[in-house]
């Protein structure tokens, strides 16, 4: 069923989706694609499938393959350029929705051959832990992302030992945990993908060119809400002008326009866009293409309501925008690099005796307050042009 | 002055076609781009002219300026996909051509800036020794992607000992030459760069993919010319509409024209395309997006008119295709995979005694007949369908 | 002058010395020795310096020279088994001890050429950066061997990003700090430190082994304290009769003895003296030659004077051995991962503006647990025989 | 049956027998051990059979555990520094003989249950292709250990895509064949082969301090023949004054002297011979401890006999030293890298058709001089001083 699956054109525009979006921007070999993760989650759930067997714990191959499609299937539902416009292109849904969209339609065409590894997805299958392995705190989508990101975009310090976890994996009380010898490895894959979050999920050079990315289809929206017909293919138009509900995105039609649609479509809409009247989008769009990208600043607290009204009066007078126009140039948000999660899908540690521990009050480095508090950074963004003046 | 060509928009485009065309529809990971390469190139040049300093060969920092400048742009001038639309978008020339117009203009931007690196690129320049190492049987060109092709495609056997063979390059009389303890890194350079061609350059199932890629373009070309307006980009619509002479490519317009081309428009297009009323144009394009790729036969020997002759009345029946229409489907040509070449710029091995040698003559190596002639193979391509008929 | 120290014979004896003595035996690719260790960090201190001049603080060739020395010198008292054997062959006197002997021995017969080394090494020298690389919380013996022991045991996850920190250091008031755009890797590398001294460098079995060698020797010394004559080499048979103090190891004709011994020589030794008539000896000797390890317990807390007092009994009745015999066979001891050390040479960071701030409060990874306090665990080792008994 | 046989003393004693003899003399990374390579053989092994399963082969689980055995004891007969002392321990006999001998022992211990291995081992069960794998042009030993002995020495050249080959296997006729996709990557292996040769295996340095290590040994056994008791352990000692044929070494009481000698027994003996009065064998002794090598001269031609009697003459002038003295000093020899064999257990490519071809013929890489002949150079070996004199 995966080569079905992998044929399909759902599965294929993947080939298209940058897994990290414009962080090849920065990172200029991040250029792997969501092809390339969903394959790879598959054959890491193959091995940690194996890997409890091994320990005696019954797991069918009808089981086995329905895992192996759920993880196939769960970024399905990704935008072009992934997270990074993922509440642009449908504001509505999140890409799980999108992607749980498809595989019910998927689930369809197949005649229902999809069922098992919908329920694993959604968690309403009795075997839990095979849950687990597709979503948790220590699952195989993690593993396969945080290992290739870190080897494509070169940040060699982001490397994990995906193996030796897998093969620590083991099945108590329908959960997966982790016998006590693999207890470091998941330390360090705990630290090494904080170190990712901030080295490369949130390198601020990548917020800012998402932040302009997002700015340019909001832009793009409203001129299309007026009535303007801006360049592209249909499917790119269709959504410019429709925002899809949870039950709209749910229709065939609906999802094979969205399925269409790939980078590179973004790409050369942005590139005619930059060429386009209105001053706003085309002024965004040139500098995208051109990677003129904003200025970005990072800090512990919030800026002062004074500091971004500054950036802000400085420059509606430099580039001679009105106040409605301005907000597509200055923007101040946060960056969140997640603490660990103490409560829920915890990640267990089993001792020699079965004893089960959470991971957090087993290990002692946990403790730390980058695993007990989210860390929240603020920023602001605005043109660079506003440097120069002053 | 790298700092000034990287920031130009010729230069930004390349973050936008990759490396190697359709070779990721095989190698899912060699999504990289000729951005990439340019840079590494460019460290690489670097590298070997330090080495050389080293060495007692004087190369002012204008030269090694020039030298890193000549690198960095040596592939400025590549259509989309790479060698796979080279001669489609702007059918009578060559890369090379184009990429020496685009230096052109930009040394006419940067005031005349560049003459010197334009002048070792065309070998015009009196250290006739840094131009072989731009262009030569052992440059910097192929020491830089036969690594990173290597790298990306997970081809793991066409690593090649790039530092060690930079660090045992010399100069003897105006030309590159290789000290004899590093003829063993370099005829395993040869020997991986020949494996390279059959195992990614020449693999099979993308020279299928790029004869469909090409097919498609004729097509549009085809019915441009008939005065249809296909989907796309203006710069593409132009393309599709002119055949640029040498002449025309050097005009300032043009140039900047071709250089808003990236993969994506193609792509972009390619999708829009396959519901296009033209049924040749639409079946090719379709099979191209959903990767039905043709059935392609590798043979030593030239196929038979006879059996080009079955292949093309086959697929005119199936296909209900007029003469005219079956040429998109079906095809034959060759492929080379070319030898050592015995002179010219032959790689010079320089013994203790300041003895030089082809390596040709030095390595016992190199006598197999794999260096002594080009290998040439033949392909038969068209539509799968016609095997399940059988 | 470095070339003149390889050679030197105190320096090739550490061809002969395991970097990380029995760990072998748990990790069969840790057979790396010294003498690599001591050219890697010549490497990277010469690296180091690079970059600290690049960034303009002076250092001249005699200092630079003098730096590399005291790196490729900072081991070279080491004992056969490097730390495992620390006490044993010379009991009062550590590894630095004798170091610093060997090197005043190096300086005369170098006419004092050492002079400067020996000043950057024991910290008398004004320029104080020097010695905070050769030796400190982050200095460069660190880095290497933690990326060297990772790559040759196996331990894939003590990697650590050795060339970004070196990019990363800086001088300031003439202590050595790291840019704060280094500070994630400089983490890694303190919880890199620390997963190695639980996988590797104090493995349960590794500790169980080094008992074993370490009562060995303190059989034989015992023996040879009572006038029994051991096989091996002229000099083993000097160290086991004689507890060298600091003054009477810096004589040459001592040091040269103590240079010429390896490990080989404590192997050779240990094979032919299982065949010694003491019972106590021989059965020592045997059970490390059949790699048969004692039985080693891990424990939080300490082993009570019961659990010890039981096994000491029947290890006495099984093995027959009396109260003095069978403490070769019972012990009890720690093990303790250091933290972080909050005062003295503490890892500075230096942000944009700047300032200054110990890594301990700059980052929110070192308030774990972990960094905050030594993790001492106890341990009891006694032959496996006596859980066959039960 | 392997743990047994991995705990048995004939096979732990190859902890301490390095893979490459001397060779970490020259690239200090070389201090693997022969234990390391026959575990990672027994590996592919493994992996080798479970490919064949997957293709239809039938291999029982007794097979694969006796064609494991046999790859995990090929090579226990190897001598202390493998080849570099393989006829001077034990003139008469090779390391197989000794292989051989020690394998017949352990079946005699197992009562029997070797016998399958010995029988795969020497060729005589029905299933050839099991006997291919442990022993042929394309066997798995050879898989491991080029690529075991590039990592180690850092050679990266010498890499060879094992996972590819293993892949690529398949058996026709009851012999092993190579799938044509797999015949490049079987090509770079026969390439890497002869690099890591040339590189490492015949390193002129390695093969100077081999026969300075020879001649120590030479001498011991001279002086011994003569009456001499040199230091060493008992079992050294035996072997010094005994040359043993292929009958006595298949005594159980001499294959377990035998089974006691490992390197550190003879880098032992050599340090306290080179104290002894006997001035040859002390100066030998010296020269290897201090790495005071021979010089060695290369060339593609015979030395002359002039040229032998010139080098003789200066060193029994210089060191004074009579005839037969003096031949320990001087040597004149040469050296093979061997040529793909034609005949035999030629490496079989087979094609779709499943026609059969051998590899010389199916590629154009091995028509090369380097396949066709042996390769041999002669070399001469003297001391360094006689360099100095001139």
């Amino acid at each position: 069923m995966a080569h079905e699956l992998i044929s399909h054109p759902f599965f294929q525009r993947l080939r298209g989706i940058k897994q990290l979006g414009l962080t090849s921007l920065v990172y200029p070999g991040a250029c792997h694609t969501r092809f390339q993760h969903a394959l790879g989650a598959m054959h890491l759930m193959n091995q940690a499938v194996e890997v409890l067997r091994h320990k005696g714990h019954e797991v069918n191959e009808f089981e086995l393959e329905a895992a192996e499609c759920a993880m196939l299937l769960h970024d399905i539902g990704h935008s072009p350029f992934s997270h990074a416009l993922e509440f642009s292109i449908v504001p509505q849904l999140s890409h799980e929705d999108i992607s749980a969209a498809m595989m019910y339609q998927l689930n369809s065409e197949l005649n229902g051959r999809l069922s098992l590894a919908i329920a694993i997805f959604e968690d309403s299958y009795h075997k839990k832990f095979l849950h687990k392995l597709v979503s948790s705190q220590l699952d195989v989508d993690r593993l396969d992302y945080l290992r290739r990101d870190s080897f494509f975009s070169g940040v060699a310090e982001g490397a994990i030992g995906v193996e030796r976890i897998i093969k620590m994996l083991d099945v108590v009380d329908n959960d997966v945990v982790v016998e006590s010898k693999g207890m470091h490895s998941v330390e360090k894959f705990l630290i090494a993908r904080r170190l990712m979050y901030w080295q490369v999920y949130l390198h601020k050079t990548v917020i800012a060119a998402e932040q302009l990315l997002v700015n340019i289809f909001n832009r793009a929206k409203q001129l299309s809400s007026q009535g303007e017909t801006l360049f592209g293919a249909e499917a790119l138009q269709f959504f410019l002008t429709h925002d899809l509900t949870r039950e709209e995105i749910r229709k065939e039609e609906n999802l094979y326009k969205f399925s269409t649609l790939a980078d590179s479509d973004v790409d050369g809409a942005i590139k005619m866009w930059s060429l386009h009247p209105d001053k706003v989008l085309s002024k965004l769009c040139k500098k995208l293409t051109a990677r003129h990208l904003p200025k970005i600043e990072i800090s512990d607290s919030k800026f002062s309501g004074e500091r971004v009204q500054e950036a802000t009066l400085k420059a509606k007078k430099l580039l001679g925008l009105n106040d409605e126009e301005v907000a597509y140039f200055v923007q101040t948000d946060t960056l969140v690099n997640k603490a660990y999660s103490l409560t829920g899908d915890t990640i267990k540690i089993l001792d020699k005796t079965g004893g089960l521990q959470n991971i957090y009050t087993a290990s002692d480095m946990l403790s730390a307050a980058a695993f007990l508090h989210d860390t929240t950074k603020h920023f602001l963004c605005y043109p660079k042009e506003l440097l120069q003046q002053e």
